[in-house]
């Protein structure tokens, strides 16, 4: 993709000031879901400081003399406290570094990124947001799930399956959101995947709806598993299901069996009627 | 952004062969929130068939020897109907052109792209799905509100606001969604606008909540008009709120006055309390 005649076409990008911090998305994982922001980003930045989802492959585009700051959890380490990344994230800044803050997905998105912008804001570092694609409508696609389908869901829901305290938040109203969401993407649902699918059925929703986990979404890691929502609480122990895996519910999941597109590239035929639509009862050839 | 030495930096991406459509997400406008493999697209096809929300700056990125065919509404002009574009499609990827299949936004959130991929499948076309940065979650980062923030919301609902024949669509159930998601952010709003703010309050939601619409999100036109779910429909009238725009309900709107980076660009200070959690009561210099 790069001749110097293309390099000519790339959109005038907005300069990394030294002093500034970027809070940018890495996207889900597939280094070609980079936004062009978030690589200029990486080649621009003094600093990136990165959360355990970002893909190796991505931090490899970092520029030669980028200083690598690794702020996940690592092996069996607590991750660092949100005031001590925030903390020196603004010490970066306020020494006139470029700080490029990396976060998987979107920032936005379960991302804590909110958070740390206003910390930056309390400490008067100017910022840009950039955000990235999310795993929930992303790593979707990369498992052949559109995120809407005029059939199926004028409406998607998503939803963090646990709080800042490890538990399944307690504000959510899964019962309304069982009656009123016909398509649900629940982020970090692993750990409570059980509880969860119960809250959902107890709202109304049937044993034998779709769904699936998408883990590691977009990487070369990638695993869909298809399931239920009565079975899915087993699917993920007899499955051996691990985060980081986003577990969707709603007939969207049916269209999977159309839209595989990764699946087909390997030899899977997809089926032109997921949704038991009819088509084909007139095509058919008979012979 | 653009040095030999970079350039051998790029990931690898995909070959986009010849006879294949790739299905490609353009993102919500700045030309920066492309993805590369949008951009590697963009360079690569023989032709693009892009509709009326795709920036004209993006346009300028593809390669010079593509062909540009618009399948968007122009004029007074019908919009062409969605099998015909198929067909189009269709018959140019039979034909062994590399065929990009660009929709502003992601092509799975309201955009019709899982219609359009199913139509490939049936035709038994190869093809890749590419996701881009949504609206709902991008656009509404360059007005400064996070799509999720830990003090507002755990939950977030997509929903369009009009379905193929125009009308709000019946079959969601707002009532639930008004109970259940603590923000909302509804697609194609502006036409039933009054009748989508009623009904979330017929559900609960106080007319005095924060609201926003975000017009033109992320192009050098993008307009953001505050407003309440009490006011919505009052004000698209008299800040004359024309579409494209996105209408946010929620607290999440609230953070805008923190993080408009945008805004702080251009001079505007931010407000490091916006939820009013007593932020700077200690800080503050007395004299």
């Amino acid at each position: 993709m790069t001749t110097s005649r293309n390099d000519l076409l790339l959109p005038d990008l907005p300069e990394f000031q030294a002093g500034w911090v970027w809070l940018v998305g890495a996207g889900p994982g597939d280094p070609g879901l980079l936004t062009l922001h978030a690589l200029h980003a990486l080649r621009s930045a003094d600093v990136i400081i990165y959360d355990a989802l970002v893909d190796e492959r991505i931090l490899r585009l970092a520029g030669n003399m980028a200083e690598l700051v690794y702020a996940g959890k690592r092996g069996g380490k607590p991750s660092p406290k949100q005031p001590d990344i925030s903390n020196r994230i603004i010490r970066l800044a306020q020494a006139g570094k470029r700080v490029c803050r990396l976060k998987g997905g979107d920032p936005f998105v379960f991302g804590r990124g909110g958070e740390e912008a206003l910390a930056l804001v309390r400490a008067g570092i100017p910022f840009r947001l950039v955000p990235g694609v999310t795993a929930g409508i992303g790593g979707l696609a990369y498992a052949g799930i559109p995120a809407t389908h005029r059939d199926t869901n004028s409406a998607i829901t998503f939803v963090t399956g646990h709080s800042a305290s490890g538990e399944v938040p307690d504000c959510i109203d899964w019962d309304s959101l069982a009656k009123g969401s016909p398509a649900l993407v629940i982020y970090m649902a692993i750990k409570h995947a059980e509880r969860i699918a119960a809250k959902l059925m107890a709202g109304g929703r049937s044993p034998d709806e779709p769904a699936a986990f998408v883990g590691s979404a977009t990487t070369e890691h990638q695993r869909v598993v298809e399931t239920t929502l009565g079975r899915a609480a087993i699917d993920v122990i007899e499955q051996s299901v691990t985060a980081p895996s986003i577990f969707v519910v709603g007939n969207i999941v049916r269209l999977r069996s159309a839209l595989d597109w990764l699946g087909a590239i390997d030899g899977r035929v997809l089926n032109p009627d997921p949704l038991n639509e009819g088509y084909g009862r007139n095509n058919t050839e008979t012979g």
